[in-house]
């Protein structure tokens, strides 16, 4: 525990604490990930979304009757206002980003809602619609691009069910809805990651929540951001039969290529949610999926982590989330361009909760800066310069 | 100067300096800012709008050729694109947030540029395009909303000139440009302010300037964000004669109302913005403006500081930057809800100008949360709840 003198520079604030939270605690020493009370493995694989949303917003589960209102709310405002289709509809003409796509879209969210207010209930509904357009946004957005018409929600089926409906067309299987919902509540929050400090700061200001989550969605659109799904399978779609994994992989390893999928910033020993995933996987793929990739996967997994152990001893590399969350969202037949969107699906909840928190908490977060320049120019007219 | 203990909370991280900047620097117990090397009093009276973007982007001022250059730079990326066009026309059929139509539109930067790309070409590119597009966006906004047609931006007019150009659809005076300049110039940095840390916290991720900016619009919305121009002149407006100032004042102060346009948080001294816009203002009332107004204002602010001097002995309260602000932005016959928006015009300049300066940093900004909540919670059916 080092110290840090007020108004020297922190960089990057490392270490700085800026924010008290009941909503996630991430020890990556204990390798231990709570969400609102609860260890990950307990929540994930059992909560339906709604559940998970509601606890984090209420510090407690639904009861029945909660539950039931819950959905409701959130699926009254699942259809998009016009203005966001047209929106959608100019970006997929230009092929926009989809993560850009998303932060327009969310932005809109001011729009075609009769919440939007400086009051509780106007920020408790632009929650609501936030964290119910998501989906909807992404989904029809996809389908755009692809020269498809978009499918309107189903208001029979819960949130994660519609996201794949509205993507598909078709309503998913048991199966597929509950490996989606055991994806999102595994991602729905995780500490002051990047983009939650961020939708935090932006509250601090007595700013809406609208705001705080278009700051957010701008945040994880970069690289730096962790815990986005990227491309994981890719090495192993690569490989393509299992004989071919251990010369593929030696050769990266000797070439000093970084392997997706392994090894975590945070995390020193297994990562949670990792195990989640891996279960949700397995699950998925022996229920409802291809098993010849899946059984392909864990060969590719089991010869890397041989390999590693074999090349970079005692630094105890192990399979990342990235890995399974790549396994599960392939298996759920998602695109790769979507992952991190569907990330921000899951995640929308836990920067909405943060909201919550740092509305009550009503504190400006507002550090300062060091200057390092001259102070003493002199102005020059342009034509003697 | 007190030790922070690395790992314990800093509540709103103040006094912890989160970055170093040659950008702007502010210290309040001199009442001294400084705008890339030079002092405010030096800069904003004589730069024009453009040699000041220009000198936080690239830290000198420009030589005659690169300024024509810079200006076209500016001029073809005025006109808004039909997206944007679209999404006014649907918030002005709502009546929405003038900030928050700031955001949405501001946000569709990503669309109708060549830009939006991850390179230092497309970054750079992105920022032109965020700071030529705000005044067109605020005025055209504004004449929607009055049911108005939008007047196109003139290419042969300034960037000042042509947001008021584009609210009037008159050329303006020369005395107005001069007026508006100096405000924006005056208040086109300030340190690392909640919107601005915003804007680099996003940007630390390798996220796009787009997005960081749109983030910083959302923190400059709320109340808490300094800087932003207020109803500062509405006393003024509410006392309307000049023999009415002392009995008014009077009953404010002895209810303990706070008197709008007195007292900083920051400048324990005068704040030396104030100086420069109060001299802007008497230069425009005294050629172009409603100088019965503009003498009424300084009676109603010679008797606040008497009475203020009276009543609260001691606490050396001063008139602070709205108050000027106000009176100035008053006199160029902008309505009170743009002067938020307004302020943004200006300060997007700094926004942009801090991306450049932490991509070039390129460190993520991610602190710590300390968690408060219980680690152990079970899962409970949803019929046992």
């Amino acid at each position: 525990m080092s110290n840090i003198s007020q108004n020297t520079l922190v960089p990057g604030l490392e270490g700085v604490v800026a924010a008290e939270t009941s909503l996630s605690s991430v020890d990556g020493k204990a390798g231990e990930l709570i969400i609102a009370g609860f260890p990950v493995e307990e929540l994930a694989s059992r909560a339906n979304f709604e559940e998970t949303v509601y606890l984090l917003w209420h510090n407690a589960l639904p009861d029945a009757e909660q539950l039931t209102t819950f959905k409701e709310a959130l699926s009254v405002r699942r259809p998009l206002p016009r203005a966001t289709l047209d929106l959608l509809r100019a970006a997929a003409s230009e092929q926009a980003l989809t993560m850009d796509t998303l932060r327009m879209a969310a932005g809109t969210t001011s729009l075609g809602t009769p919440d939007n207010a400086p009051s509780e209930a106007g920020f408790y509904g632009d929650a609501l619609a936030l964290v119910a357009r998501f989906p909807a946004i992404v989904a029809t957005y996809w389908r755009l691009l692809k020269e498809k018409e978009p499918v309107a929600p189903d208001p029979e089926l819960g949130h994660a069910a519609n996201y794949l409906y509205m993507l598909t067309g078709k309503p998913p299987s048991a199966g597929y809805v509950r490996a989606l919902e055991t994806y999102l509540n595994t991602v729905v929050d995780h500490g002051l990651n990047a983009s939650t400090f961020v939708a935090r700061a932006i509250v601090s200001t007595r700013s809406d929540v609208v705001s705080a989550v278009v700051g957010a969605i701008g945040s994880l659109k970069g690289p730096l951001h962790g815990g986005a799904p990227g491309p994981a399978l890719d090495m192993v779609f690569e490989i393509g039969e299992a004989n071919r994994a251990k010369p593929y992989l030696r050769e990266k390893i000797e070439h000093g290529e970084r392997l997706m999928g392994f090894g975590h910033r945070v995390y020193k020993v297994r990562d949670p949610r990792a195990d989640v995933l891996a279960g949700a996987a397995k699950r998925l793929y022996t229920n409802d999926g291809d098993e010849a990739l899946y059984e392909l996967a864990l060969e590719v997994e089991k010869t890397t982590l041989r390999l590693l152990a074999e090349y970079k001893p005692g630094r105890n590399l192990s399979t990342n989330v990235e890995f399974y969350t790549a396994l599960l969202l392939h298996g759920l037949q998602l695109p790769t361009d979507l992952f991190t969107a569907t990330f921000a699906v899951g995640r929308v909840a836990g920067w909405t909760a943060h909201c919550f928190e740092q509305r009550v908490q009503d504190r400006l977060i507002r550090p300062q800066s060091r200057y390092t320049g001259p102070k003493d120019r002199s102005w020059i007219p342009l034509e003697k310069r």
